[in-house]
């Protein structure tokens, strides 16, 4: 089984020739010390625990599972001790605030943590992971003895978090949720229902878990204006802080799942536990999505992870798997057989997983660098930008991310043939564990609504105006680099189709709204190929200077690739998404079979 | 968890309305009992059978696999009985000779019998499915004495067969294949070698079990040319043909894959057992092609179920699932929300995998057909005129139909949310299944390098010339027919781009013979979008005089969808089909990574 070898080339690559990341940490007040030595240093550290301590976790965890017993949870051997030092290392509390014991960094540097150890073992990295959304929600819409209380905790990793949504009955309608939250004297609450699909909702790797859960008071209004936001700790902080009585929040059972077995998928009954409110009643939906977007982000690099583990797994075995010939002649005349990577079509899929993983990491870093503009810019038109640009682009990272990386999984396993399909090369984990991507913190339907009705439609696209005219500059100043005109040429092309496409959605959408969802996941993945398009571009922009270097040759080759091969799939998109709803509704329920 | 329901109207159909099945079988010699009443017949009982018997097998055998003690594979608990009541009503013997014991039935009802037990449960349908391998292979090739002592054990299902030609260096290249057979006095010979990735290569289900398998004599000619093919029994038959003496092949392990659990996959060591050769000397693998184009057929049908089951399973989720309102208004008024079957993206999702599941078994029916003309028909021109069109449409049925199993069984896995993703419903099951069909029996990439370099280039396009010769007919057939005219003009487009586009890659092929790889797996795809485009059409054709009937109504519908909704994707498959093979070519091995 080949092992998990961090891309440091490659993040350096986007972090600095692409991304300018110290001009872009030192414009941001506070950020300044997050200088390249900083930047590299937290790569080589954290590199060596992804791949010296975690990795070799992965095939551990998916093969052991978590084990319930009596509402406890045994996470799979070794992942506590890692976690343990990953704690006594300080990672957690790497990007949080020095005022609740953070260390400051910019949240740019978590995604790079994330790609590292999320590549490494997702299911594991999931415990912290899942942690930030926590630390973020309290920190925007705690009060600050909430966040003395948790916060703290939570960022020194002594404590977990989790985001208590979905019940039995509801995941993406929460309106529907039934949760109870009635008041008490001492102005606590307490919480009775049954949330399900938990992601760490109950593990033994920390010494309490903080759910943060929602819930609807007494004669609250119906549907998503009636849902409170509350903090339930499995054990209640005592005077000073330190962990008190426990609190009445069990683990019934976990689930049975597909995959990232490693991580305890919990139904959690709150028997009347004992809840804070967070921020303002009936307000909670609001708060949550501080947590929504934040995990759709992280998922978004669940898409690149599995893309680049998927890639590396392949390349290794089709450098090494020797069966027929080349077409063209004999490659490798001392051995029985070539190497299956001088077949066009093994390169192909390897080209694919390369330029989704690559392609997938300049998106989300750059996303996290407008996190990071949010999060610290006093530049209030910066700020602006940075959020419109977020709120579209987010679901466009999640969905496309998570389908590629799958996409990517999957010819990973095609790159092994029938090895592939056996436990021991690893592909079927990756492809078991990439799976649930397209499903969680919203399924890709859920985000292309989003993006189409929300991002896009609701403000007569405004808001992709101003991202396609970013695409549209960009294309005007290569103008006269005549190096580039194979990839403006096209670039501009979809830039420009991507707005008269939403524009026609629109004008459909006004005589039957059912448009809307008829277009919106073929618009979504058009939108991500254009916008991969452009990050294609830009790195070949910046590699073109550079071009001697076969690392930089190589990036252009990939840009080519992308373009010749992938960037084309717009074409049947743009068909697809304007076949309009009749076609789709026609069919009467009673009539899909007989 | 909804199970398995035989689709019994959409099978009458393709069988009837579409394919003229009557008309069919009354024109093969020895076939004329196979009327409608016949096949109706053996729907009821062979539907009963899958749905009573074989489906609640499905979960178990997924839960349970099968486990290995000292040489000995237990198959999961309830496989052994329902084989032993398959075998005592008579269904291994359908479709073969009634000289060798079996009921003479054309092959295609065998077809018919393998979507609804493969639905049912694919991991058990495996066990006697690889049989008919195994007994067509001997029946074409065998002496009459092996048939005599082999075969008739076969049909009866007493015995099962494998087919053993994978070993652990060696898939897809068998020329490179290393098990040696050693000539001995008595006419036998000693077989050695271990082969890896046998199904059912050892169970608990059959009395004896028959390998077919590949091995080299002393001094044959290296590669592809120099294999020969050996019946190597379990138990060697005694005088009188029964189960005597133990042979020395063993199973090792077994393996532990993604899905197909309740499907051994056996090591097996051949540690100097007893074998006999068939046919030819250094002609084993001409006579495995046999056994491979039935495997190949049989395989493709995988494709077919898995698209069936991942649309009954989403069916019923998405009637009864209860989130969100429609688009449009209120569509159910009494509940707290709609079913998601009223979302279009849901119905894009639940149309995807109905019309590639029908539109796979109109395909994998009129395939069964032709196979029944080579083998029973007596007009040399049919025959001749059904084994190319087999031979050109089998490799684009077993890549294509599979491709899209797996893709209609990861939207089906979408259909249920977070739900899709834990054991409950069996849409993971089914996802895990699908992903194996992908690769035995050859690859996506090994169709595709069969269909385009050997199918159509080889005779420069005189093949594929006569299968779109049938399409243009088709398509002239309906020119003045209004109705269909939605239909006939794409079609026709598409057909003509087929063979344009096959033209062209021609054309760059004679530069660079590489070019063939580079563009065969988007061909493939193309060419399964064209020859589903005709058989939809050829639906709406049939369904038009009748469309009053809802079940006709919804076939055009059904067929409208595929035209505007999957067809499109031709576009881009043409686009990338000629990017051509220097883009991957381009970059070396050691620069896809730095």
């Amino acid at each position: 089984m080949s092992s998990y070898r961090v891309p440091k080339r490659d993040m350096q690559f986007v972090l600095f020739d692409l991304l300018n990341y110290e001009a872009h940490t030192q414009q941001l007040p506070g950020c300044e010390d997050t200088t390249r030595d900083i930047v590299e240093a937290i790569m080589d550290e954290g590199g060596k625990f992804a791949e010296n301590i975690v990795a070799p976790l992965n095939a551990v965890g998916d093969k052991h599972g978590c084990t319930w017993h009596n509402g406890e949870v045994t996470t799979p051997p070794g992942f506590k001790a890692a976690y343990t030092e990953f704690v006594d290392a300080g990672w957690p509390s790497m990007v949080h605030p020095v005022a609740y014991g953070g260390q400051g960094l910019p949240a740019s540097m978590e995604t790079m943590m994330s790609d590292m150890m999320g590549a490494a073992n997702w299911a594991w990295a999931m415990y912290p992971g899942l942690s930030h959304g926590a630390m973020k929600t309290l920190l925007e819409h705690g009060s600050e003895a909430q966040r003395q209380t948790y916060l703290t905790k939570l960022i020194s990793g002594h404590w977990t978090g989790t985001m208590c949504l979905t019940e039995a009955h509801c995941g993406t309608d929460l309106g529907l949720l039934r949760t109870k939250a009635e008041p008490q004297a001492d102005g606590s609450y307490t919480i009775s229902g049954t949330k399900i699909f938990i992601s760490a909702g109950e593990h033994d790797m920390a010494e309490n878990i903080v759910h943060i859960v929602l819930a609807r008071l007494p004669n609250a209004p119906e549907g998503t204006k009636g849902i409170s936001l509350f903090i339930v700790p499995k054990f209640l902080p005592d005077a000073a802080g330190e962990i008190g009585a426990r609190n009445a929040v069990n683990c019934g059972s976990i689930e049975h799942k597909m995959g990232i077995h490693g991580n305890a998928t919990c139904l959690l009954n709150f028997d009347g536990a004992q809840g804070f409110l967070i921020g303002q009643p009936n307000r909670g939906l609001n708060c949550m999505f501080t947590f929504m977007n934040n995990a759709r982000l992280a998922t978004a690099v669940q898409g690149l992870i599995h893309a680049e583990v998927a890639f590396q797994k392949s390349l290794s075995y089709t450098k090494d798997r020797l069966q027929m010939r080349a077409l063209s002649g004999v490659k490798n005349p001392n051995g029985p057989a070539d190497p299956i990577i001088v077949h066009p079509d093994v390169r192909r899929m390897l080209l694919t997983q390369k330029a989704f993983a690559e392609g997938g990491r300049m998106l989300a870093y750059s996303l996290a660098q407008l996190v990071d503009i949010e999060d610290h810019s006093q530049d209030a038109a910066a700020k602006q930008e940075a959020s419109e640009l977020l709120a579209l682009l987010t679901p466009i990272a999640k969905a496309f991310m998570t389908e590629t990386g799958f996409e990517a999984a999957s010819l990973g396993m095609q790159c092994f043939g029938g090895h592939g399909y056996i436990q021991e090369w690893g592909a079927e984990q990756n492809l078991r564990d990439s799976r649930i991507s397209m499903l969680y913190e919203g399924t890709t339907g859920i985000q292309a609504l989003d993006l189409l009705g929300r991002k896009v439609l609701a403000n007569q696209g405004a808001t992709l105006r101003r991202f396609t005219k970013i695409i549209h500059t960009f294309c005007k100043s290569q103008e006269n680099n005549a190096e580039l005109k194979e990839f403006i040429g096209p670039l501009a092309a979809v830039n420009k189709q991507w707005g008269d496409l939403a524009i026609q959605v629109g004008m459909a959408a006004m005589s039957n709204p059912e448009e809307v969802g008829a277009a919106s996941v073929d618009f979504l993945f058009f939108s991500g190929y254009v916008t991969q398009a452009y990050w294609w571009a830009r790195a070949v922009e910046v590699s073109l200077p550079k071009a001697q270097d076969p690392f930089y040759a190589a990036k252009i080759k990939t840009a080519r690739f992308y373009y010749q091969r992938l960037l084309p799939r717009t074409a049947s998109l743009a068909l697809t998404m304007r076949a309009g709803a009749l076609g789709l509704l026609d069919l009467d329920a009673e009539h899909f079979v007989f």
